[in-house]
């Protein structure tokens, strides 16, 4: 996220913390502004693959510290409930007696949208629009019959943490015979960002690979952003 | 959407515009905020059904404005690229010289999942999330068949504009043997806010009817928030 994403209740909460947890993908110059405020900021560093804290410590975290009397607000890269786990933090903590509020945020395919121009549903790209993973619960990835089903009857469909499945993604529309359909990759939204498009059927034959973080967008959403993309001033 | 929803960015540009358009679903208490600075308010009034203003009207007033110099912001009341129509508005303005900013947002479905503790997708709730709406582009409502694939192939599905189609979402559950599936309906989201909830099957057979604006949610979500709701508050 960058730091203007954040909600006036979001900038609030952390301007009334003694300790603010957060996790990677946080534009450092939002957590600059506490810096000097006395205010206590933890690391919570989860990232694909290796965890700095698992989930079972940063809930013994949160928890220790409102026990401790601390206001602690949790910062999370979107929003909290997408794929953010505030479910089980709130869960966990709530059923331990402790006050807690889950304040929604802006989850990554809006600020992608909204970067490019790009509709994620409504009558320029058809009204359903489907958000999967590329690694599902368990760690395990998804796979290409389960991609061919998610195309099959959604409009767009965005796939977060999407690197490992770019190659599954491509397979999958080709075997399904949507050589032509539209496909967007975005690498490090909110950072260096980088965006690559074009037909299932070309990136299939190109030797590009998707750096992670990724975000990978297929289908009604795209291909009307790579119809009108010039005159949304994308003239690249 | 309620005033502290909006990110920073957004109160920033609400703060720097001579003149604001904004939609109907708008909390008063933050256009308030800006009625003694001398902007300029206009209710672009679109609700379902009745649109005060067509969109060709909206695009062409926000051109004018823009045209005579103002500093004009499009208020929505959710994501603008989420049935928001932001992507015509911004392709319109931008086709014809205009330089334009969309402004991500926080969309109903991450305000009710943040309100009630309700996961949207991740390994409480099942990892993958359609959007999708009562009423599709030319006004045509969603069938039967179609209910039933979203719930096929989604572990959580949301509907918007919903209340049309509340007894078919009801029909395609219960023609697909899924009585038992969780749904939840989420009256009037930042009003008044009334929560009815429970199986497919209840419900089918109880004489409630929704009022609109209506979220109806199916699935994954609504069953682990089921199942956790003593723990997390809710009693009722």
């Amino acid at each position: 996220m960058e730091a203007g994403d954040i909600t006036l209740d979001g900038y609030r909460a952390l301007s009334e913390a003694s300790v603010i947890v957060y996790d990677r993908l946080i534009d450092s110059s939002l957590l600059d502004q506490f810096r000097d405020s006395g205010v206590k900021l933890i690391y919570a560093g989860k990232r694909p693959g290796s965890h700095t804290l698992s989930q079972d410590e940063i809930n013994n975290l949160l928890l220790q510290y409102a026990l401790k009397g601390e206001v602690v607000a949790r910062l999370k890269g979107g929003d909290p409930m997408l794929y953010g786990r505030g479910e089980e933090e709130c869960l966990y903590l709530r059923g331990r007696g402790i006050e807690c509020t889950v304040i929604p945020g802006v989850t990554s395919a809006s600020k992608l949208a909204a970067k490019l121009g790009l509709p994620l549903a409504g009558r320029c790209s058809g009204s359903v629009l489907s958000i999967a993973t590329g690694v599902k619960a368990g760690g395990k990835p998804i796979g290409e019959s389960e991609v061919r089903r998610l195309i099959e009857y959604s409009d767009t469909v965005i796939f977060y943490m999407a690197t490992g499945i770019y190659r599954v993604i491509l397979e999958a529309l080709q075997a399904s015979g949507r050589r032509d359909t539209a496909v967007l990759i975005v690498e490090d939204l909110g950072g260096r960002e980088r965006y690559v498009y074009g037909r299932a059927g070309e990136l299939a034959g190109s030797s590009y690979e998707p750096s992670p973080p990724a975000l990978i967008v297929v289908g009604g959403g795209v291909e009307w952003w790579m119809k009108h993309r010039r005159d949304l001033g994308y003239s690249s």
